[in-house]
């Protein structure tokens, strides 16, 4: 990594230095979005690794917010205006940066304009499937004693257990979430939301991974031997 | 279950009450010891499943235990036998079932000398393999804010983060441990500690499973596509 990208990775890594998974999942990013940008042409790559480096350092911010008002991709372009400013990056290259880290959410209200940003879309989507999807969602189980298994349908889990609506998407009580109903509610409809062609095929590719893995999990849960 | 085991059930529930994972266990460990009773011939099954519903009660009073004495299999086997004698169990079967429990510990001291002690240990530790095995560990690593994969060799961990030795084995500091290094360690040797026929082919099919896991992981994380 070049000394102007290292400089940016040492901010982000202090702002997010209570969360570890937080930040290893950054340099994932990272690499993977260097990978799809392989696939494409006429990429300013110093636009997204900047971005790509900085899309997540609002993360803890958002997540101890209690009043709920936080959202880490508005906040963390925001935070980058400043950074960049004192890096002297150019008013042309921080205003698509910020887009870059402004339309990296899921449900977000901003959606990728560029082919920089689409890139950034699509990497953080593949860093939560596959083998690591799995092993993140199982994480968090843990983190908030989440069942291993949930046997309920999602229409039954829908009907009783969303707690309310937020602008993007649906408050659900976390602790009776598990990563199967996870897997069925979100992860399965990641595919048709992403941009570029390689990462549609990489998620098809992981998604195919987890649906075996959610299978084989269910077997075992079942006595299946 | 009949109404004997259900009484012994809701005995253990309620002192497992505080980790809804801890009784999925038992119960899975329970369908298990049924499954492999099939392949043995002259099996007590009252044992067996009395046994089995018990082997795991002391498990919360272990993991509060701040001084690090209380053996679970130990505790449970005493607690196991006031239970028994109230239901009407014979001396016999007490003896037995106590033994059972006593025996079922990985590193434990007492090792199984009865058929039914042995699939009580073995359907136990089956239940630490396969794509719950994977679950169960990641389930752990978040809860202990572990690291998603851990890059250190298994010398290397072993020299810097055991910090003590115990009865049962090293001790070591469980936030520096991850899934994979708990992989090396420990699941790769159950197969050769199992006793029963049936189990060690369950076991060496749900340790490939997990060993194909970490690998897919490994590339993951490594960003191969």
């Amino acid at each position: 990594m070049e000394s102007k990208y290292q400089k940016i990775e040492e901010i982000v890594a202090k702002e997010l230095s209570c969360s570890a998974h937080a930040m290893e999942h950054v340099i994932r990013v990272y690499n993977l979005c260097l990978h799809l940008a392989k696939c494409e042409s006429n990429i300013d790559l110093d636009v997204l690794k900047t971005a790509a480096l900085l899309h997540d350092m609002a993360r803890v911010k958002e997540f101890n917010d209690k009043s709920g008002s936080i959202d880490h991709s508005a906040l963390g372009a925001e935070l980058a205006d400043k950074i960049l400013r004192t890096l002297g990056y150019s008013e042309e290259k921080i205003a698509h940066v910020k887009h870059c880290i402004a339309a990296h959410r899921f449900r977000g209200k901003v959606k990728p304009q560029t082919k920089e940003a689409k890139i950034l879309f699509d990497a953080d989507k593949l860093d939560v499937l596959g083998a690591i999807g799995v092993a993140r969602s199982f994480m968090i189980a843990g983190q908030y004693s989440q069942k291993i298994y949930s046997e309920t349908s999602i229409k039954e889990y829908m009907k009783e257990n969303v707690i309310g609506e937020k602008a993007d998407g649906m408050i659900i009580d976390i602790s009776k979430h598990s990563p199967n109903l996870e897997f069925e509610l979100k992860f399965k409809h990641i595919p048709e939301r992403l941009y570029t062609q390689k990462a549609k095929e990489i998620a098809k590719e992981r998604l195919q991974f987890m649906e075996d893995f959610f299978e084989k999990l269910k077997r075992e849960i079942k006595g299946e031997l």
